[in-house]
């Protein structure tokens, strides 16, 4: 499929920066060399393109890595290493409901849009009006707002949606909300909670423990990047050390 | 969804085990107790169900995490850690036209079919009959084997796809086969290759940099699980060290 | 220098099994062979023994890594790669005076009475006669016993010793001892405390903050290992995920 | 024991920031305040001391570790979580002889001299001028110059000393000091290599097979740090991911 006016591109540049960027009637600047946007029109994913200085670019595809990873930020984000996993513990696959409370800037949110598919739908409370707008911007480069209900609401006591296939909790408090999060499921189904502290990890079990929830799992994933040197392969001097623990539990009629 | 014969529920023991079983005219055993599967059917999910001689068993929906933990297997799996990453990067999504060389029991092959939905294609070859065979038995499980085109080849030379969206390569040799994945892929498209040893990634990125290949990365993912106790949280004693490294790269027309 | 009666050998076999053993009028059994441990006396390190079969046995000398992994232990103990860290964060070296309260089976008091030479002294306190027992003998087989100066009682107030370089504290609830290792530590000096839970380590901060001390860290150390095969290097397909916390202090006189 | 001249001393400011400082005729200036390090002397270590505006500093004694963290570099240092490890490994303490070839700015020649006491010696060659004066002058804050024997000499073929007690080699090349260091150490005795990359742990295991070495280990180590806050105990956001993989080996006469 030729690359159209509107579409998202990933531009590669000769020193190994990557730049998510619409095309449109603009153009891209590196310190380097810049680039018409318009000139991508009918072009292929993969190509070559030369700066007007004769820098190359590569316009890659945008993977939904990719998307995440140049989301628009006000808030902490849910990470790709995290997020593929929560899918599978989740069971978010085309066709899926599922109801986040926290969406913050949309990481998880696109994602989970991504994976339901046009017969799926993602509920997303966020009680900040400012982070549903970056949200929703971010959902919106890849066509994905049609497949979410965005509610710019606090919730305290429960969620208006019922028999919903999974629950996300991504909030300060997610304890408080946990009560509602069993009746919004399904039975037998899937809960799944992030938070960056032990504490909360606690306060979090102790209220599992109390209500009908059973197979609980709490995790943390690393993710470690090397440097692909071939001669000289060893991992990156850094990494990220933490992100978040991640809490799973299934809800159980009763104990 | 009350249940009906022939799906797969989670059964979940008061001891805290975890059985994947088909709902069918045949009983379900454990040391302590037993229980007529038959008697599911028309159960809700989350329902506590009592064997004969009483004991508690919980009725789960199975997650694809769930599968993919209790895939038949006669060959090393790919892990939920490590799918969950490969689905992001490799933008595997409804519709997605995957092809995969190296299906073994079909773990990936699963998470494969199970996102990519109706419109999309899984393309799954493995040269040895035996492993297919048993990836296409735990592909069933989850009825996804309409999704999944597998060719039992072993292939040396080039694949018969074209304009592929991903390609991912899960072999001894994987280097051998990086042309032919490079000519199956659609432009500025994903490769994905996973390997246990350090030596194979020296091996691949060195093929990967000889041809028009980019967006180079290579990974590894850990999981560490904690005992979920909230007075005494803590990680579990023993973890999976290694399972693979995994390497991603995106096909350029030119370098 | 030779192997004399007394000494304890590290027997490697064949199949890279490792055996802490004493010289002594006694044989040496595998399920392959034996060996008359007195033939060793007069050989020197590294040599190969044969065995009554004609099976291959290496000599090696013991490092104080090898005795801490093969301490004869009754309670959970201090892993090599916690105790090496520990050494450093605590300034323990020859001539070094360290409390320890919680000794167990002594596998951290063998490395401190190790480090501390001759001129150096540990205090070592345990509650329990039965690990006090073990402890002992474990010291016994590196000749470090005159350096360690067991107590076998229950502080609940404070230690006897005042004006000590190092305190450690390997105990289910370290915090109530926090203020007693204060009073016994030099000025501006190392505190280091391990704890199994998140939940410990809290207490232990809160404690910390309400006293005088400063400098603090609070860590966790892994090892993973590899397979060593040059043509396959990879790591270990499972590791230790979980020893302990570690936090360290330094004492000041106010805050 | 009172602080006197020349005493290094650990400063600790309100605000958390650790300088290591010699005590001598000059002053101490932080971007708030500043201090007569002469008024240090006579004072005990865990006193607060104000500066002319005010301030308050903790005057902290400086454990190994912080050595170790604050030595002068010009090179890539062994890192303390690497060397506690290394220490157990190699059976360094009180009295040993240890040779290390590659002692760049001097690191782990501190920790080996500190640990080695008055009776042990420490033999380190470095090829480089430069390196070898700053390890010296790291050395000299310790008072730990006359343990041992620097050599300012690139080493192709054999060590001059037979007989020691361990060997570390910290080269880009160790693989080609195996041999040397074969023939210098004890039988039955250790071997320890610190190398950055994968391909050069490959390079070092063919030559250890080719040897007669035994007991061959591969291990990383990870130092994970967390934010000393009881009520939100979380892991810090980042870590060092690779300092190096560590290689152990014994010496046997035959294989």
């Amino acid at each position: 499929m030729k690359i159209a006016e509107g579409d998202y591109v990933l531009i590669l540049t000769s020193d190994e920066k990557k730049y998510l960027v619409e095309v449109k009637d603009t153009s891209f600047h590196t310190h380097k060399d810049f680039l018409d946007l318009k000139d991508l029109i009918g072009k292929n994913y993969g190509e070559v393109v030369y700066g007007k200085k004769g820098e190359k670019f590569y316009v890659l595809k945008p993977s939904l890595y990719d998307f995440l990873m140049k989301v628009e930020r006000a808030t902490q984000i849910v990470y790709p290493k995290d997020i593929g996993y929560i899918l599978l513990k989740l069971n978010v696959g085309p066709g899926s409901l599922v109801l986040e409370c926290g969406g913050g800037s949309g990481a998880l949110t696109t994602a989970l849009a991504f994976m339901v598919g046009q017969e799926g739908r993602v509920i997303s409370y966020e009680k900040e009006p400012k982070f549903q707008k970056i949200a929703i911007k971010n959902l919106e480069r890849l066509n994905l707002l049609d497949r979410v209900i965005f509610k710019n609401v606090e919730v305290t006591e429960a969620f208006e949606e019922k028999e919903v296939d999974a629950v996300f909790l991504d909030l300060k408090e997610p304890w408080t909300l946990i009560p509602a999060a069993w009746e919004s499921l399904k039975g037998g189904h899937f809960l799944g909670i992030l938070v960056p502290t032990a504490n909360q990890v606690s306060r979090c079990l102790l209220e599992l423990q109390r209500l009908p929830f059973l197979d609980i799992e709490v995790s943390e994933i690393l993710l470690r990047q090397y440097k692909p040197n071939p001669e000289r392969l060893r991992p990156e001097d850094r990494m990220v050390a933490h992100t978040g623990f991640l809490i799973f539990a299934k809800k159980v009629v009763e104990k």
